[in-house]
């Protein structure tokens, strides 16, 4: 498997309009037929020192293989995605992981 | 759902033996039953400047909902595990999504 974690911080995290248009951003990804399994969340309210609540969004996607992944990253709604929201975001923090 | 996502730095990352036991460690979470879905992964080898690749482990579980998670948390295998190979990591660097 390829598991694929992006983390999102938004540019203005006050505005709930910024979260409205990231969320539906990313569930527009949903659709693309490469993804095994995804998932959108937000910061759980668990609080220990090892555990990092500072960003807005967490994608957490799962492919069958890098060649799926791949796919993903060419695909036509991926690159709507970032084209149409880049600019919601002040960082982005992403972990791909093999196994 | 409850997605914990959970990255190992290894102390000695150049002994193999630490590598071993650290999956072995992450292998024996796998039979608890409050996990809906386990991944256990090292890093992909996809490289861009947002890609932290930089961890030894990654171990990704996705939970039905916090309580479930909590039961892990308190679960015998899991504190055994920490108990066990808390001595192989320098750091831990934990995200809870929820969705």
């Amino acid at each position: 498997m390829f598991v694929h974690i992006v983390f999102f911080w938004l540019k203005n995290p006050e505005e709930q309009a910024n979260h409205d248009a990231l969320k539906a951003g990313l569930d527009s990804l949903t659709g693309i037929d490469a993804i095994t399994t995804v998932y959108i969340g937000t910061p759980a309210d668990t609080r220990r020192p090892v555990i990092d609540h500072s960003y807005d969004f967490n994608l957490t996607m799962v492919f069958a293989d890098k060649a799926a992944h791949d796919a993903y990253q060419e695909h036509p709604l991926h690159l709507a995605f970032v084209e149409k929201c880049a600019h919601l975001w002040e960082r982005v923090h992403i972990y791909d992981a093999v196994s």
